[in-house]
């Protein structure tokens, strides 16, 4: 039987430092091609963030003729990797020609990045794709949209799985089968069925636990957790500082409202270095030249 | 049966940004007393970085008094988090005043933290504390040291874990289990007999899997992975661009020579930031106060 099993994919290793084959034959279409179906068939199999750098080398109505065109999930992506203020023309686009395909493309994307976008839209457009949601969808945005860029609220996203503490190992594993969280996700919040934080769970724990073991055995009861208002540098800090993954907030009920994972948090520390470059700068070294 | 497992702990949120019981028990304790094993058993309660911070408050013996007390483990993860030269400090100490529980701390702690300190370390204490580790430690250890401290080698850990395609996922799930694996590793690394990298899978797919599935069939066998002479900026940028957790090094025949982890990255981008700060002040803005 060994023997029969099909054969795997020739193993394949890509150095990310160089340019995929991917990104490549993107290069090649758009130096001799307009064609917009070809492009956006390759531009879907690039990694999100260079699928954005080629869409915003492009105008604003060619990137939305493209990402029209695109796979929803693909598009979704590649456009929150998109710089703010390009990414919210091209929905304003979108919104003009094919409002569906914006509401779409909007709750197909991680609802913090999608918070983001629609915080940055003129009201008018704002309204407009909110209303053409499902209303679960809009009400969950809309709820984040409230929160202060600056906070834990801004920065969390509401894109989490949350198990039950009588559940076995076997109904939890069903609940993340047919939940699409993201690959990343390795710590799983226990809840109550009011939304109260019961214990925290790593997925290590529960492929190493018996079938029938209940979540509540192989949790963890005390939880690091931040307040949605907390400014997003001091949640950047304690990243740094305990190494976490992923953080969850919440209310002052203990209620979870949401979480924070490391990919925002390292964007974060991003941008404070240059902004605080701008301001060293800005204070007196330009002057000083 | 339900009503019969034992009761759960209680839930118990911690505020991250607020000081811990056990950062407050510390403190107290140092203020109104010198009793080291008392102290000891305290700091093992703090998290590593606290841990640090309250070692980095005391003076370079007592800090070495104090380490000797505690847990190896404790001990060593907190050693770990210390600033470089004051580890340093306290491992020369514990060298001259306990050799063997000096080169204990060293291989109990990450591989990558190690090989920073003995880098750091003059050669007389350094060729002092490898030769009283078990063999493979040390060579594992020495290997590490080769590797420029600004490179994906010099950044990279070898406490990875890596599993054979033919391998059943219960099979897998007994590695796994009686591998010390660090908690937050969510991506397994997939080598054939020769450390050549045939692929990775992830944590949550072999708890998706069937338990008699093979690793081959779970795996993906395109791999994304850095050559270890890689500047480790480059390496951050990487990890901030495509949302890596972790990312294999990998030397020109595709063997596997070990990982880095998004923690380290984080320390690396903060790094930077203070280095580019440090820059443009000392460039100019000093001189135009």
């Amino acid at each position: 039987m060994t023997e029969e099993r099909p054969t795997p994919e020739t193993p394949h290793i890509e150095d990310v430092v160089e340019a995929s084959p991917q990104d490549e034959r993107v290069a090649e279409l758009i130096e001799h091609t307009i064609d917009v179906p070809v492009l956006a068939e390759a531009v879907e199999q690039q990694e999100a963030a260079d699928a954005a750098d080629t869409l915003e080398s492009l105008a604003e109505e060619e990137a939305a003729d493209v990402l029209e065109q695109m796979d929803d999930q693909a598009a979704a992506e590649a456009l929150a990797e998109m710089q703010t203020p390009l990414a919210v023309g091209v929905v304003q686009d979108l919104v003009d020609e094919d409002l569906g395909y914006a509401a779409r493309l909007l709750v197909a994307m991680a609802p913090d990045d999608a918070a983001d976008l629609l915080q940055e839209m003129p009201v008018r457009f704002r309204e407009q794709v909110l209303a053409a949601m499902p209303l679960g969808n809009a009400t969950a945005l809309r709820n984040l949209i409230g929160y202060d860029r600056e906070s834990a609220g801004g920065l969390m996203t509401t894109d989490y799985l949350s198990l039950r503490s009588d559940m076995t190992v076997s109904e939890a594993v069903e609940v993340i089968r047919s939940a699409s969280i993201p690959e990343g996700l390795q710590h799983l919040m226990v809840t109550s069925s009011d939304g109260r934080i019961e214990g925290v769970v790593h997925v290590r724990d529960l492929l190493l636990g018996g079938r029938e073991q209940r979540i509540g055995e192989l949790m963890k009861a005390t939880v690091k957790a931040v307040r949605p208002g907390v400014d997003r540098e001091a949640v950047a800090r304690e990243f740094a500082r305990y190494d976490f993954s992923m953080l969850p907030v919440v209310d002052l009920d203990d209620r979870l409202v949401g979480i924070v994972t490391v990919d925002d948090v390292i964007d974060i520390i991003r941008d404070e270095q240059t902004e605080d470059v701008q301001k060293t700068v800005g204070a007196g070294a330009v002057e000083a030249v």
